[in-house]
């Protein structure tokens, strides 16, 4: 039997991600964002939704760039911190000890060490209510060499990324391959 | 050291939703996506990717409607199968054994069987490249009574969700309380 929950906004689950910018005067901020999502295969882009009060807007639309960067588990805890505090009044990734480290691609910093980064060149901007959705196309990804397979994908496990739900839950254990396990139906 | 693996949509990780909608005849047809994600709390609305080539493309457009069900780790054969088949040739719920439940509030069915859905009315949509971008406004979300907590939100241990990263990996164990681990940096 479903139980109503009423309309709203829900992570079942959504990602963690981290948005990169540089602000007015150049210094690097971030902001975690969980409204987000490829959207586009070809080109290849990525929607992340941001409210118009968060210091990361204003620096998207002034620099047409951003970067995303993936958390590990590793980096829970800058993670939520970056969603919690602003740019406006802190210094987040000299807080947590991490490092900007400009993007050569585009006008926007990332998370050094993030285990892997997307470089995005603001294409559209959509708004929809409380938040306005901007959508990047990726002109490259980034990730630690330690962590890709030997096909040269990114390898799930070594990742070792986690997404909201209830809280931040890991991204554990393999239950089925993609576009295989369903030709048994 | 990062290693560029050029531009590319990547699932990093990508959540794996059901959507669900009626074709022209009414019948009700289902495909699963990952190019998805929450994208406004107010009003609460979902984006979803697609390709014009899918059956589900021209229903959404003929019903201005879609409902998005949630599949548990009990469902991931079927849940790869709606990626695979195409519902021009095939009642994919029918060969998957499981039911089109009616959505009383928007003109698309969604599967009984699965833990959670949201049912949608058509906002926006955006033209990006192979994909379409559906932005639909969530008027309901719901969810098996047995899989929420006593605070009426739903339990993610429960929900045995899984992501799209390398394969299909369940989301686990909790590494972190949101909005709240962070105020310890």
């Amino acid at each position: 039997m479903k139980h109503s929950l009423g309309p709203g906004p829900i992570n079942l689950p959504a990602p963690v991600w981290v948005i990169g910018t540089y602000d007015s005067q150049g210094r690097p901020n971030v902001m975690t964002a969980s409204w987000v999502g490829i959207c586009c295969s070809k080109p290849p882009c990525v929607a992340v939704s941001v409210r118009k009060s968060r210091y990361t807007y204003e620096a998207i639309v002034a620099r047409q760039a951003f970067t995303i960067s993936v958390p590990s588990r590793a980096h829970v805890k800058a993670a939520d911190y970056f969603g919690i505090a602003s740019g406006r009044t802190e210094d987040k990734l000299a807080r947590a000890g991490l490092t900007a480290v400009p993007s050569e691609l585009v006008d926007a910093p990332y998370v050094g060490e993030f285990p892997a980064v997307m470089e995005c060149r603001l294409r559209h901007t959509l708004e929809i209510g409380t938040h306005t959705q901007f959508i990047g196309e990726i002109l490259d990804i980034k990730v630690d060499e330690a962590l890709l397979k030997p096909d040269g994908r990114p390898d799930g496990g070594k990742l070792q990324l986690f997404v909201w739900l209830d809280g931040y839950r890991a991204v554990g254990e393999m239950v089925g391959q993609a576009f295989s396990v369903g030709k048994e139906s």
